[in-house]
């Protein structure tokens, strides 16, 4: 569709474009990067007239400086890069299909667009449309110029530029990261607006253009999410798609921990997403945790609601009460259900898909016993599917533990979690949260029982738990299995397990050969799935096997069987691992076990890769200045922690402020002090606490506790 | 719980109340009900106060006037009924457990008292809680005395009156359902707050008090619903919670619904709940649709949003700006999406359970298609599984069909639908959409293709569907299914199919025996759980047989197995339909093939009784003078119908005038006109249209319709 537009649009420029050519190499690429100046900013060329956008149209991204020497060059103070919802909305195109040529005539006159000299020496140029090849456009030296020409007739400032720009030095990750990262406390960002999101480098190239180690770990995340079909973007920032490819994956998380809460006798249940004022505000401790992110709804088509109603941020204050109304006796006890639903946290923080998200999906579970000690037994069977959650169908290693006082949930008792890693960024992040929440919200919502031992007694206030988990596990899972290629997905909840493609047609294959080799694809996906396995053959037309290697790969399947003349003979395929790359033959006769086996060992090799990285990645600190070295090194630490709450405050400080002296140009600087991720429950691993002393404070260490830099 | 807080209250009355006597039969049962009089209205003993509340409290409910008549009798102009939500607000405890005693001190003042003069004579009063026997409270007549002059001195005014009241009439179903209903277009609906539900008169016996075909439809639906433990109020009006008994039924739509249009290769997502303004606004026929109801969010915290966001109402303009996105070429079609979630529509209209209300639990898929032909195909296909979905598991009947244009979907080229019938009003109701949306939408987002057939030329603009089924379908069979002794559930839907009540224990019975028919009851249970029925042995103690039974029978539960003394000797049970009340004997050892045969006669039975009836409840209506007639005994009818709009709306207009003057005090008499349901697929049941006219307007008849009063 967007070849079209783009060629009414060079139409209109007076231009005739030669047809789409897939491949780029004879001609000049042109990636485009688009900016937004300071508000206020003034058109070059006519001072009347506001600059809304700087278009930056180059050969080779490397050779793109940061915003900050580009908008130096331009005399220009202040830029950042156009989020791509909001290029969407300004050019009614994504942003992969952007370039100066798509711009409206309406936007010209308040756009300067400057363009890299060594574009006016290339003989023929391409606009590249990275997510299908058939839409890029090749344009002639000439024609390429008349459109330039024509924008600024339209009223756009020119300007030409060498890239690399001369007293600019190529862009450092750090820096790089600080000037694309979108202004820090800008008004936009703290009025509920669409942010600007880190997305100017992404996008221009088929396939993962960043490298997960090298690159800014954002880019690197959202390319591999909206490339490998995860997720989209939305027009209200911090609200993001899931695409079928991602929600297949939370359903087979909702499968499992449905079928394993229904064993422990827990009932799904619907609560209504809004709550009234009185009710939310009821339990202090709680509303002050929520209430900065709690959104409003004050008006029903046009009339204003008498009192506003807020969406729950959770739901303990929307169950209650009713709570308090169904448990009339000891017989209602325990009540235990649960309920598949979304929240809505409206944070001003920055938003990041899956890991902090304005409306979220997630379980939640909220239960009521008798007594104490049937909460504390179930706060941690409910842990332990967690575990088993991210264990046993992510591949993903967790610790479980308890949480800090600071930490625990607002209103709680305790607070127990899972603790993943995240190597790149040497973070660790919350997994899942499973609360005892004492008798706190029982007083409150007064949910009493008769004490069956002491009948006209004293009432007792039922003891509570509640627990949660999110779609923010599926985040976890890209970012520890993602690489250079793209997704990984891990093999018990992939969409796709297998993808047979076949190989080895060339123009000289016959249309005989060529149908054998579709139909045994075909006949090889088809037993596959008769077997349990999710499979299919990928027999699209027109495009190469290695396109679809490519493909695949970025979209993280597990195993790809390529099918060949030979292997038609020898009636075997080649397997290629997606985790490793490794490659065997196996027979076609023996698929339906050797492919379960095989997808188990991928299952069992990701984990274990993972727990062992997670493991070397634990730093052991007992002087304090050990602490921020390892942080540095892209480490978590396991500290003896006195458990004093002022102290946990001290490390979190002490360690920010070191961290910047280390490190100043970095983004993460301002939140780079280690809090305490959780008291693992294993202490054994880390050996006797005994006798050992708070790294910090010197006072006597209680237990083993893994503090970190974390999101 | 809150029999402590009204004993408590009652020694603070200075009275000491007798045990719990679970039997009221020596006792007279003292019914509460509860009315906000007019406002302004003042207190009858002390014109400086207002009066906020009148209490009733009689002994038998048909003794009861209409409010009116009672409001007459206190001299007060206009009385509501108090809805359960409010009752709960204003004394801090369910209505079922409300009465005069019941009263916080504050509330005193402003209360008027109205007894039932035949309570003064009563040796011993009762106060029945229905939902737990255990919690009713029995006083004697000097207490009650007491109790209601302290409440005198507390401040309320006291009046003791004849029931029936002298002048006034038993109340007519009509005129009864007028004065308990809430006052329609009352300044509280119109601004959103919690609206007056008519609940006056439910929850004050165990048991439905009510009959399905003799009293007010509402109340009984009300009961069944909340005894039967579907759902419970909420305190935002129009909001619901889904218990268990319920959400367990959607997901065994959802499971088979999912499982279904998995295999028409749809795949799941979930798009966010936020719309933006422009982007809702951007189809100007469809947002009509939508617009008065849309809830808007407009601030975070405690800062307002720079513009409002919308809560979805249905997500064609979210998801379609993605689709146009990621539409590329005609390889990307056909895009067939679906999300199951909540929208919400925040109605002023009366709410009413399932049926009605401002949060909904719905799937809506959302498909695009090159052509027309292939999007027409996939509406029926649909459309069958939305009539699947009624007749295979709710075994509701339903007559599927096209909606006239005036009735179709907002933006959409045509609407199809499965219509069911509610017998014991009469009334048609919705049960599923399934939209052809043509290429409107298509058009508004720009969502288009290259033709194939004419690369190069004009582009396609795709054919798009959406479709929606939502747990309305719930209220439907509830309606339809449920009598006078509560909820009657389909078999293939029902949480429990099969409850195991061990019978024939007396005092005398031995506990050996005891324990083995318990036993066997649990062994029996298990025996069906791995045949893979839905069953449990319901072992109780401290509960007859009886209570047993009609507890299981107000929930609705297919079979009862009941197993005696006797029966364990010769190794049988009685079976017990709950659909038709049948007895037999079954071997216990052919249970697990006997019961899912007489299940599945249970459920094929339900089906083709409500068939007969649906299919006898529809009037062939060829003359003008018929039609009113027809809908007064409870029918719909189809017509042979000119599909011109304009008589569309005559039929509506003159329906209901016409029903006016038949029914002055119906309540439904405002709505009473009769709409258009559908064009029935199937044409040839009523014979050929040919040479038949329009019994309203005279013109030539196009197709058989069917017409009726709806919900």
């Amino acid at each position: 569709m967007d070849v079209h537009q783009l060629t009414e649009r060079i139409n209109a420029l007076g231009i005739q474009p030669s047809a789409a050519s897939p491949s780029h190499e004879s001609t000049t690429p042109v990636l485009s990067y688009f900016f937004t100046p300071k508000s206020g900013s003034k058109h070059p060329d006519n001072p009347d007239h506001d600059l809304k956008l700087v278009v930056a149209a180059i050969e080779d991204a490397k050779n793109l400086g940061p915003a900050k020497a580009l908008a130096q060059l331009v005399g220009l103070k202040d830029m950042r890069a156009v989020s791509a919802n909001d290029l969407d909305k300004l050019l009614g195109r994504s942003r992969d299909q952007a370039s100066p040529l798509s711009l409206p005539p309406s936007l010209a006159p308040s756009t300067l667009i400057v363009t890299s000299s060594s574009l006016s020496s290339a003989s023929s140029l391409s606009i590249p449309s990275p997510s299908d090849p058939a839409q890029s456009l090749t344009l002639s030296h000439d024609d390429w110029h008349k459109a330039v020409l024509q924008l600024k007739q339209e009223g756009a400032a020119l300007k030409e530029a060498e890239f690399l720009l001369k007293g600019v030095e190529p862009p450092k990750p750090a820096a790089q990261k600080a000037a694309l990262a979108p202004t820090p406390g800008a008004a936009a960002a703290t009025k509920g607006t669409a942010q600007a999101e880190l997305e100017g480098q992404s996008g221009v190239q088929l396939g993962i253009t960043v490298k997960k180690e090298q690159a800014v770990f954002g880019d690197w995340y959202q390319q591999v999410l909206i490339k490998g079909e995860m997720l989209d973007y939305y027009d209200i920032s911090g609200c993001y798609i899931l695409k079928p490819w991602s929600y297949g994956i939370w359903q087979e998380i909702q499968t499992w921990f449905d079928r394993h809460i229904k064993a422990l006798g827990v009932n799904n249940a619907y609560f209504p997403m809004f709550v009234s004022q009185t009710v939310l505000e009821r339990e202090k401790d709680h509303i002050e945790g929520f209430a900065p992110e709690v959104a409003w709804v004050t008006k029903a088509g046009k009339s204003d609601l008498e009192v506003p109603i807020a969406i729950r941020p959770t739901s303990e204050t929307v169950m209650y009460p009713y709570y308090a109304k169904w448990i009339r006796s000891h017989r209602d006890l325990p009540l235990k259900l649960n309920q598949w639903n979304s929240v809505v946290r409206w944070e001003f923080k920055n938003p990041q898909p899956f890991l902090r998200t304005r409306e979220f999906l997630w379980q939640e579970g909220h239960t009521a016993f008798q007594t104490k000690p049937e909460a504390d037994e179930e706060v941690l069977q409910i842990l332990d599917l967690y575990r088993r959650v991210y264990e046993e169908l992510l591949a993903v290693p967790v610790i479980p533990g308890v949480k800090s006082e600071k930490e625990k949930f607002a209103g709680g008792l305790y607070t127990t979690t899972v603790e993943g890693f995240i190597p790149t960024t040497g973070r660790g992040i919350q997994g899942g949260t499973s609360h005892c929440l004492g008798q706190n919200f029982s007083k409150m919502f007064n949910i009493t029982v008769e004490d069956p031992a002491n009948p006209g007694g004293d009432k007792l206030h039922v003891w509570q738990n509640s627990w949660g988990l999110s779609t923010r596990s599926l985040g976890v899972m890209v970012m520890v299995h993602g690489d250079d290629k793209g997704l990984v997905l891990p093999p018990r909840v992939a969409q796709l397990q297998v993808v047979v493609v076949p190989t080895g047609i060339t123009a000289k294959t016959s249309d005989e050969l060529r149908d054998k080799l579709n139909d045994e694809a075909d006949r090889v996906a088809k037993d596959l799935v008769k077997a349990g396995i999710k499979a299919k053959a990928d027999l699209r037309d027109g495009y190469t096997p290695g396109f679809k290697y490519n493909d695949w790969e970025l979209k993280g399947v597990p195993i790809r069987l390529e099918l060949g003349p030979k292997d038609l003979e020898k009636q075997s395929v080649l397997s290629v691992r997606r985790d490793t790359g490794a490659k065997a033959p196996l027979p076609i006769s023996d698929l339906s076990s050797s492919i379960p086996s095989l997808l188990d060992t991928i299952h069992h090799d990701m984990l274990n890769r993972a727990r062992a990285t997670f493991d070397q990645s634990i730093v052991k600190v007992e002087k304090w200045e050990d602490l921020v070295p390892a942080l540095n090194a892209n480490n978590v630490t396991v500290l003896p922690w006195c458990e004093v709450e002022a102290c946990e405050d001290a490390i979190k400080d002490r360690s920010a402020k070191e961290s910047v002296q280390g490190a100043q140009e970095d983004e993460k600087a301002p939140s780079a002090g280690a809090k305490s991720l959780c008291i693992p429950h294993d202490q054994q691993r880390w050996g006797s606490v005994e006798g050992k002393t708070c790294p910090q404070c010197g006072e006597k260490a209680k237990r083993w506790t893994l503090f970190g830099r974390s999101y």
